[in-house]
């Protein structure tokens, strides 16, 4: 007994480590929305899950866009006239705003300090930023270096490319019994940074490992995919795909000690939104729980009027909410192995409550069945526990009408929803209900 | 006046004693789901009403259940080795397990002990327990005798029979001006047991003996069957007349001192759900609403889905909510001539404003209609009560569009119900309202 | 810029003083539901704004009414046996009760009180009353001169006539760019009293006076019709106009200190309810919402049901609630030069709503449109106007299925309403909104 404890012990630490490991191999990659970064993510990834990988060339439209030039980097730094790289994208591929356009000149500290970004309220980090639409450059660097700064000429030198080729993203559809899809997101165009998005890569690629063992009800659609054009991206490829959604999740921010935030989405009260709601509850975990906005990851594309889209999104600390957000500050360190399994423990259940939260519809509505027959009337006196069994047979059987589900039937009657997922089974067993 | 008074007190008081009274009457038989207790009781209440005896022979097909066999009892005991009476049936019905199977035999204390039920919580009182469904015997006995009980060869006698015959149940239907139904079930199929449901049995009674002397808008049927069996057999052998019922109540548990409570019907917010809710509300008494669930008396046949009646349940304190609650302490004591006749008060005034609660058609739709003309306007000054009746006046203008109930009017106009209605019938005599 | 503040306080004050001064032009004039008293205030103004004069013969069927005889009066008192006219009609034509016939005889004090009308409560006040509907005469004067009268025989006069005539009502419509109207609606029956309703009277003037220079969605139509037979012989005459009504409002109890009053609706919940209540929010006034009641002034005739309008009624303190109402002491000095400005500033703000409060379709609902390429992307870290004006336009993107108003939109997004419009406004110019 203390024996199988600590080999439990061991097993969830090394899962738990697993994860963290995937972002530790994936963090130093300089990703973007196009570009060689995605791709070397992507092949990592595909070691553990079996990707398809897709790329769209640049140009392609996509509803009110067009895929961007793909943009490359290799090197890049600002030096002064002492020759020293006071600025090094090989120390941290932050240093350089995502989709700068190449350039190598000399310039005035003056001009220099139009193309810097710093965080003031954090001197020692790092901020991130990107200018995919606007063509420019720039760098990030430390509020306590930028102000070391002195009147000099500088040189600055970013060797990237910006031109046509592809915008590139992957997914993995494990099949189910039926072709009814829950669909799962995760973006993947952040560069070194922890907890937005690797987080959600690594919650993303360990459920999709452990489903695959997994007999299903739903299929399971797992994409991997650039921020917002990437969305866009796969929607437009996907248009006729889209009708077989039934649920669907973005995963991000799973990594830091934060507690879960649940986005519902734009419908507000999709079967996701009861399912996820009722799962944070029963686990008992701080969570809160939001209404839909326009604003945030892909959601917004999901949910936009034209798909609407029973889709939200299940992260702990949301969106611009925890002051390392965007900046070198999330890293390795803020994410821990520890809070991505348990998002993950998370995730699995929302899925064991998809899988079983079916509708059914009582075959013999007319006053109760004879249950006693069915060998089903157990109620023996002082049996807390049989006794609500036989009070879940009877909800079961009273609500069943083919359009409340399993959940809906446990909220009204106030009992587990495992108990009454237990007697629906039961029922469907003794021919009693007819499953939708 | 003075005199009036008194009489009117001698009344009252007439009238609860004679409610207490027919318990007392019935309180000795030994009633079970079927046999010929139950027969005795009908013919018993027929005196006061002209009951319509139904008998439904054993192994009738009655939707997913059959008709049981009739279960009828002459004498049971058990004696010691000393020729005592230890256990003895003509003192109390309640010391067998109904449906109980014959049995003569000898046996061992610890065979014995297997078939005893005791309450240990309350050791003098003598637990009341059924095997319908399962052949076997028992007997119950206070929990003081059992602990007397020595290591002795016992003889245990039961004189019963179990053998193809009938389930009985009655009706009375009383005609009003519409075939639409309002339905009184109560069951009586317990032994020696006075709120549950002697009491329900005497408000039903009395209640048919007011009405058959009334005009009514309703037809009333009330009901007197088996609990569970007896429901599922005559909405088997009433299917087709069930379209009729327009509202229904489940009257038992009506005698003691506890406050009222009402169950919805699983519809929730019924007429009859909204006009006992009024009542109760009305008279100030203590009470509580709850909502449905699909256990309690017979509102779950009349409620399961394939019917959906509109019959809620109206008792004083529910089902198994009293210590007393199948038990021999549920006795003659127990239940109160005041709260009796209280019950059949309520009872009254819940088909008081049942018949009352009209919809109606404003027929002069466009604007108001001129009430000076019609002698309808006659707010005097400082007169309230003439005041509030104007108002009333225009609600039921403002609100009789043929969907709204009159006691909708009221709530939407903090109106009294009475008041309403009163405005309702003077429009309807000024053809001002057409009645739907 | 000191010079315009000053400039822009005087013409405030201007605005309020001819407010005022309106209705102390109008103050002395004796008004009833007909007569010539009415159609002297609609030639004043007249002067202001172009009012339509309609006439209607007495006997005129309107729907369940007939319009009334046709009532003036030139001089009433009451003198006594020493020829001192202890009430006289030139002091205030609230000394008569409205619509009493004439009458010119002498009577004891006895046969005297039973016409007389006093307001014990408020001694120095004279009550004023009516008797429309029933063939009467009365006098009314303060209590403490009624009980200085000694035992006398009286002469009492009164020379008015009641005869065949007209009912006389004014409206104007300021088209706007499309049929759909507002309703604007006062009455106008009420003789020297200035809340009730010169307020209400000089509000709906200086608001057409405003719309007329203003380029309008919606066309206005003002109306001055005496109470209750105005409203309803406006409804009747005009039965078939009634469709284009889109939302009103009856104006009325303007001019006092209290705090606004909404009465909603009886829809309860139409645009026009939505609209007063988010500008009475959003100014940050004292005020109250209360639901519709049949009771109260001219939206009882245009929600009665035949009609059901979207019609509200918005005042100050409301009907009836204030100790001055229906009394000599709603004079000049109760209405205030700002009160009425400020009522105007509201009404002119609910208009502006309504104007605004247009419903859209995206365009381009699938996914975001690319609002970077249109110059629509501008949040600039920050800024804090900018980022809510991105929300904004996002906000409005999402919600614009055609069905949802910009308000509703608001309310939602929790952003300023204007913030929200302007969004709608810009999107719109890209094209990327249809207006509906």
């Amino acid at each position: 007994m203390e024996i199988t404890k600590e080999k439990a012990a061991r097993t969830i630490t090394s899962k738990a480590g697993q994860m963290h490991q995937l972002i530790t191999e994936l963090f130093p990659i300089c990703r973007s929305i196009t570009g060689d970064g995605v791709a070397q993510t992507l092949n990592i990834i595909k070691r553990d899950i079996p990707l398809t990988i897709h790329k769209i060339p640049t140009k392609t439209k996509v509803f009110d866009w067009e895929v961007p030039k793909e943009w490359n980097i290799k090197d890049a730094y600002i030096m002064n006239s002492r020759g020293e790289k006071i600025v090094d994208f090989a120390k941290s591929n932050l240093h350089v705003v995502s989709y700068s356009v190449p350039v190598d000149r000399s310039v005035t500290l003056r001009v220099l300090k139009e193309h810097l970004h710093t965080l003031p309220e954090h001197p020692d980090w790092i901020p991130y930023r990107t200018t995919y639409y606007k063509e420019d450059w720039g760098f990030c660097m430390t509020h306590n270096e930028f102000k070391k700064l002195t009147d000099d000429v500088y040189e600055v030198c970013i060797d990237s490319s910006l031109k046509d080729g592809y915008l590139t993203y992957a997914e993995y559809c494990i099949p189910g019994e039926t072709s009814e899809e829950v669909l799962i997101s995760t973006h993947i165009c952040h560069p070194s940074l922890c907890n937005d998005n690797l987080s959600g890569i690594s919650v993303a690629t360990f459920l999709a490992q452990e489903l695959r063992r997994r007999k299903l009800r739903y299929s399971y659609r797992f994409i991997f995919i650039p921020g917002t054009i990437g969305a866009i991206t796969w929607l437009s490829m996907n248009e006729s795909r889209v009708k077989n959604i039934r649920h669907g999740l973005v995963a991000a921010l799973l990594g830091s000690d934060g507690s879960f935030t649940y986005k519902r989405s734009a419908l507000g009260n999709a079967e996701i939104d009861q399912v996820v709601e009722a799962v944070l509850k029963k686990r008992g975990v701080d969570h809160k729980i939001v209404d839909y906005s326009p604003y945030g990851y892909d959601e917004r594309q999901f949910c936009s009027p034209g798909f609407n889209l029973p889709v939200g999104s299940l992260t702990r600390t949301s969106f611009g909410q925890y002051p390392e957000y965007h900046t070198s500050a999330d890293n390795l360190e803020l994410v821990k192995p520890g809070a991505l399994e348990g998002s993950l423990q998370i995730y699995r259940e929302v899925i064991n409550m998809l899988e079983s939260n079916k509708r059914y519809i009582n075959t013999n509505p007319k006053c109760e069945p004879n249950l006693g027959k069915r060998g089903l009337y157990n109620m023996v006196g002082g049996d807390e526990e049989g006794k609500d069994f036989q009070f879940a047979l009877l909800w079961v059987l009273s609500l069943s009408d083919g359009n409340r589900s399993l959940l809906e039937i446990s909220k009204r009657s106030e009992l587990d929803f495992d108990l009454i997922s237990k007697a629906a089974r039961e029922l469907y067993e003794h021919q009693l209900l007819l499953e939708l």
